[in-house]
């Protein structure tokens, strides 16, 4: 998983069928500093309650779907927890 | 997903038997401020209605497959959702 | 799938069963302007017709493995596509 | 695989239903001389004993989830090894 | 796949089950020519008869896993060829 802070979100009415009703977020993957780094992915929101600003860590490639509910999805990039602390040993 | 924007379309006529009457769309990725990163992809247009300069998120990897009917296709790229708004908060 | 073109050719007598009787090419990635990006990647043939110096789409990822005859192969890059024309909207 | 070095740990109260009860390290990724390469990943540890310090191999992509016991969960990387040695022949 | 050096080897004691009696080789990924580019990964030889300094072909992603026996094992990087010749038209 990687670590990313939500910045916002995005609104589309076109879409995959498999996606109406699912929380669609805007977030920007971290480095080991927290520091931006790379561009912005669109992320579904798996845990429900992401908003603007919460660290998160998301999950990429095809172990997205099984995130979601239910699994047979077109999602690369799911939410999978919120972050309460990290402990690093530098 | 990725944000990108549909730049032009792509002919082929020597393909996968799997992708005959696919639309394929080149499309550049664009990075958190939605200016163009890296190189453009060959995607699959899985709303069907995907146009030169809308503004899209694709999904990449396996689960590309998942959006296109029949699912067992070589496709590792497909345009997902047209991008109504995109709300920031920076 | 991305762009590339052919260069040349792998030969290997010691291999995966799997993979005897592929045609295994070396493909150069191309970007958006189809000049050379990143390092050649040995790509299976799956449209069996691939030659040097054609412009053809490569899948990556595990949906190579599905324009492939078994499926069940440990390929990751094929070719599926001859590229006749790129129409481009800048 | 991999290499890298356990940095930390994640704590998370909001999260998948999937990962409860996990280990949830950061790991740095590390080059061919092990500096450190790259931003710091999320990984379960499916070895059950890696800690901070420890040379490790991360498994990424689909085969991540594997690595864990049961295999259905949205896991996209996870130590399967701690090293012992690296005998390199330059 | 993508062509590579075989550096060194791995050795581990605590590693996934699923790995015991695997060999794991350290190989550098190399690029169109044949220099070294990025960072050794760690590869399951699923020709086993790799060797140091041997040019290589490696898949990576799910269908590393495809490579191996038995197939439900946490390997996203194999060795599946030995690289006789290289045949490039400039």
């Amino acid at each position: 998983m990687n670590l990313g802070r939500v910045r916002g979100s995005v609104v589309a009415t076109v879409k995959d069928p498999g996606m109406v009703g699912m929380r669609l977020l805007l977030v920007q993957p971290l480095d080991t500093n927290r520091q931006d780094t790379g561009s912005c992915v669109v992320a579904a929101d798996a845990v429900l309650q992401a908003g603007p600003g919460d660290l998160v860590y998301f999950v990429a490639s095809r172990e997205a779907a099984e995130a979601m509910e239910p699994r047979f999805v077109p999602v690369d990039h799911a939410i999978v927890g919120i972050v309460d602390a990290l402990e690093v040993h530098p």
